[in-house]
């Protein structure tokens, strides 16, 4: 066991704060990643003020881990030491039920290890997140990271990254697709720039004119105001794919309505109240209103080599893990642009 | 322009009666059908009594037509005289728009001429339906009839034939697909009759324990009473596929619960008020939740074919159209077998 320096919290209404947790001595499928940046993700909060339902304390949060490995067990043949690795939501599942099969581990029948507010896949051993030093992985949940790239943009590509590219991949994203993101955050300035890299013809659509400038800067062709009722007309039929990030209450009938034939609008925020859906919404034109839930591990790294080789990563604000707390309170007033990345140097 | 016995109403409040109608002279791309059976679907009780509101008075309903080809226009290609021929819930359509182009007649950018109770492409001339004698159709929105078929049942095919089969063919059912059908109507009769025949696993799901013997005799293959909350959780992930009939009120999301991971839920009934959908029931498993309309004239050629080749025709009550407002009332009450079908003789 090796003692790690982490940041954690106690209980739903304490601060995050310095304590130690130990990691395994890496077994013979692991390796040791010794953390550079983990990236601040919406869940983190959710999670470590039990917002969700049956937290774990201490909680440990991050899941956009990114980092060197410093060590590897006797059987490791995807890593070596001194390579750059990454980790996300999962660090282990079942591997043997059909969707674990199928490369949906997300999806796992047993429910997938996550990698922190969880517990290993004895359902006994807790696990601890990325605001620590170091976290020992299996290999098979672990990710590459092809060297030359700021690991403080690519740490948030491991959830919010992930999340935006698998479903544009499983909708079939290509050259002129026309699809439409909803909400400037996290994970809407990657849904830009990832659709964008895949040749999409990409349009914001946010309440607030003061995110078009930047949307476009990210990769945005056209911006839509959906303040205005007039752009849910104007834009009727339009898209493809329509990527909701929005985890605020709004009416999925109106978005619909710029769905074309045939077409997908997939969620991926949780508003807090399940939202109505009229029949009439979908019926008129074969629509689909979905779900994604981050990617499978073979996906994850086939969207890290995409963004290493698109040149792209996370727009991000460097943060020492001291200032943890107060960057909480400026993601609930949506002020980062567009993900916090914890320096973990500052955790020694 | 030829008179035409037929049954028609003449506001939302009454009965339908005897009304003559004028059909035109066959132009040189039509075809006059003499009609020997019309089904009775629900949504021409809707559209009698103006429910979905801009009815169009005075209607005649009636859009499964099945009959005899009496008279081909000079260029008529697909039909000569003596062929069985039918018309569905379209009589024309743009032609040109990108649906149109993909055999999606129903979602024609322009709005496709409906069988009745709207206007042809001039947006002019009314529509009447299949309570009647005689129609005359552009041979492009008419269906071929294979001979040695009971004309009464393949009548209905034209709607709940088409509507069941087409979201059936494009979300992939194939042999060994899990399928639940909701609800034992003029619909979902059709939909267990069709996906059984592709070799699927058919689970009725009803609130009624009666179904059970014939959703059986249908060809379903397991029975799930949904006024059992265990039903949800004994069925839990199940199914590829549920194709959902039902109008009333219902939880969408408790039926999503059944729906396995990458599977869909189709709604094809429309309930009076929209239902509210939790983002989460669609986010755990990258399930859908969609609509379908009827079909295109293509597809509906296809079901037409492969209804003849599998020997599936409607369950039907046949009547004289002079019980066709008792009929009404009687399917108000769900007390149909699984479709009235008019006798067109009887208005001569």
């Amino acid at each position: 066991m090796s003692k790690t320096k982490a940041y954690a919290t106690t209980s739903p209404r304490s601060p995050l704060g310095p304590f130690e947790i130990e990691r395994r001595e890496p077994r013979e499928h692991d390796i040791v990643i010794e953390i550079a940046y983990c990236g601040v993700c919406h869940s983190d909060i959710h999670q470590a003020r039990d917002e969700w339902g049956g937290s774990i304390f201490p909680m440990v949060p991050g899941h956009e881990i990114a980092g060197k490995v410093t060590k590897v067990g006797a059987r490791v043949e995807k890593f070596k030491e001194g390579d750059l690795a990454g980790v996300g939501c999962m660090v282990d599942s079942c591997r043997t039920c059909e969707p674990c099969r199928r490369d949906l581990e997300q999806f796992c029948e047993r429910g997938a290890a996550m990698t922190y507010n969880g517990t290993e896949m004895d359902r006994k051993t807790p696990t601890y997140g990325g605001y620590s030093q170091r976290v020992v992985v299996d290999e098979r949940f672990a990710l590459k990271i092809q060297p030359g790239q700021d690991l403080s943009g690519v740490a948030p590509l491991l959830c919010a990254g992930i999340t935006t590219y698998s479903p544009l991949r499983h909708w079939k994203t290509k050259p002129g697709s026309r699809v439409g993101v909803v909400g400037l955050g996290g994970l809407g300035h990657m849904a830009v720039k990832l659709a964008a890299a895949m040749g999409a013809e990409v349009t914001m659509l946010s309440t607030s004119k003061r995110k078009e400038a930047d949307a476009r800067r990210l990769g945005a062709h056209e911006f839509g105001l959906t303040s205005d009722q007039a752009t849910f007309k104007k834009l009727g039929n339009r898209f493809d794919l329509i990527i909701d990030t929005i985890s605020a209450p709004h009416d999925y009938n109106a978005y619909l309505g710029m769905v074309k034939v045939d077409g997908t609008m997939v969620l991926l925020g949780v508003p807090p109240q399940p939202a109505p859906v009229h029949a009439f919404s979908l019926i008129g034109g074969r629509k689909s209103i979905s779900g994604s839930l981050i990617g499978g591990i073979a996906e994850t790294q086939e969207m890290l080599d995409f963004c290493a080789q698109h040149r792209l990563v996370a727009d991000v604000e460097v943060i020492p893990i001291q200032q943890i707390n107060e960057a909480y309170e400026r993601m609930m007033k949506g002020d980062v642009r567009y993900r916090f990345s914890i320096d973990a140097k500052t955790l020694a």
